[in-house]
């Protein structure tokens, strides 16, 4: 018996958001169905080379397989050795057996499960005729939230708003090429979120970006940015009379951008919908109101990596891509 | 850059009982002294398929690797699908960029390891001239004990007690050709424990298997199966007034040995002589007189595979051995 091995190449060609987001959404209706066990995160950081690993385990039912994934951020990489700051290797284990089934480069998993999650909640969340999506931030995850979200809303025009004018321009220049959409560079996030119907902030801020009094009702935010504690992008004024919806509910409150109207009172947990899951389940309403605040908070879960690296290894089974290697020869 | 695959023979060609000690001496001094992070096991548990995946990441300043152990137990696979039960895979990336640097099975050093600890404790806490060593349960770590005990004591004669007297003639019969010492197949526990200088416990055991007063002064005791909660191998009594010491204070006291003595409150925390590693440092001190009884408790440690694995790794580069794969392309 042969593990199988997938390099980043491959795994781009096996990529489709249509699967990846179908995949997520299989992931989310599993984990609020009782259906997976996530242990806690492991995180050891080394800050004397700006670096961290993160290890994020997974069990599920459904795809019947373990995930391990082992991602790191080491953020002086590119400055100092061109290398990438961010890699990632996922194995999956036989969830009858152990036996390692594949292993496979990660670095894009995680920016499509995350992007695939983005699309959902607008699935759910925006309102049906929603036409124009802000955009915080011009990194990695910008670019996949919007191109998931393409695939789920038929948008006209982006407003992008980042920090640098200069990575602004590069966004607009590489995304007009692969998305059909107007994308607008704004001066301020202000001028970026008054007109959008979706909002999504993606930036490792930890001060908030978006004041309550920008954001029109019916609005629908996706909050990606904030994914661990002291992260904060969004007025958490914003969460008083919103439907907020998480991903996971025991990260979130730790991790996601709940943790700050929770910490200062300015909501309780009951104030929390529900999770994503629950609405893919039936078990809780999606949008109910037009004129409604809607928040989508998501920190990343396991069980995404799962979902979403299965569908690959079984794409690359079908299409007899990858090599074969055997670790108990 | 490409990541070095390992495969089980290539890490059995590399493993070197000699080696091995010295890296398990060297993780038990780098966790002692401070220079190493060991997050929380994460476990699996697949009830439905008598499966676990344990999880076991470590860092060390003295190696600069991370090392990610993925490391599984499903206990019917031997009887139902002719597998292994146990398999396992280890990770290791650079420290300074979270580069995968090599990949390898790892199922046999979790078993080497395991031993070498052991033989460092009886180097460390058994009496001088000690030449007898009974040895409790017949299965794979009884081996490895047996294997590397063999190179740090001049042992002439093994007293063997298990369950299954089939599994006792086949013990002999595979180690007396490996091993140059006599092995005597003992009727009971007892029997095996009375003459022997270093006693060690291989058992899955939930009771006691040793009782106090079968054990004579000076001897030195090898607790390695107690590794969870709930297990045990040693009448409690036993710990009253011997010399206690632990790989890992923190794991011991809910997984190892002590938990039980500790729990009836026959013992509290202060009476543990402190961590094997601290022995290594010169903090504290070894055996201090023949007459007493030690007791090393030990639950295995991921900083254990960290040091192994990295040897391994270095004499693979050395020798060229191994398959080299681009996750990155």
């Amino acid at each position: 018996m042969k593990t199988l091995l997938l390099n980043r190449d491959e795994v781009q060609r096996l990529l489709n958001p249509q699967e990846v987001i179908a995949a997520v959404e299989s992931a989310y209706i599993a984990c609020s169905g009782g259906q997976t066990i996530q242990p806690p995160i492991v995180s050891i950081e080394i800050p004397q080379y700006s670096g961290e690993m993160d290890v994020k385990a997974s069990y599920s039912r459904n795809t019947g397989v373990i995930s391990v994934k082992c991602a790191s951020g080491f953020y002086e990489n590119q400055k100092n050795k061109g290398l990438s700051n961010s890699m990632s290797t996922l194995l999956l284990f036989d969830g009858t057996t152990g036996f390692p089934l594949c292993i496979l480069d990660a670095s894009l998993i995680t920016g499509w499960r995350t992007g695939a999650a983005g699309a959902i909640s607008a699935r759910l969340l925006a309102r049906a005729n929603s036409k124009t999506a802000a955009i915080i931030g011009t990194g990695d995850q910008a670019r996949m939230q919007l191109r998931a979200l393409k695939t789920v809303i038929d948008l006209h025009e982006v407003r992008l708003w980042g920090r640098s004018s200069e990575q602004m321009n590069t966004y607009r220049d590489e995304m007009s090429q692969e998305i059909d959409c107007d994308i607008l560079l704004c001066p301020s996030p202000e001028e970026a979120v008054r007109r959008a119907d979706i909002i999504v902030t993606t930036t490792p801020s930890s001060q908030p970006i978006i004041r309550q009094d920008w954001v029109f009702p019916g609005t629908h935010i996706i909050a990606v940015g904030a994914d661990m504690e002291g992260k904060q992008e969004l007025d958490p004024m914003l969460f008083q009379d919103a439907r907020i919806v998480v991903d996971s509910l025991s990260q979130c409150k730790i991790r996601g951008e709940i943790q700050n109207p929770l910490r200062l009172g300015m909501i309780g947990e009951e104030c929390i919908h529900g999770e994503i899951g629950q609405i893919l389940l039936g078990e809780k309403s999606g949008r109910e109101k037009d004129s409604e605040i809607t928040i989508f908070d998501l920190t990343g879960m396991a069980v995404q990596d799962n979902f979403t690296a299965v569908k690959i290894y079984q794409r690359a089974l079908a299409l007899k891509l990858g090599t074969y290697y055997d670790f108990l020869k």
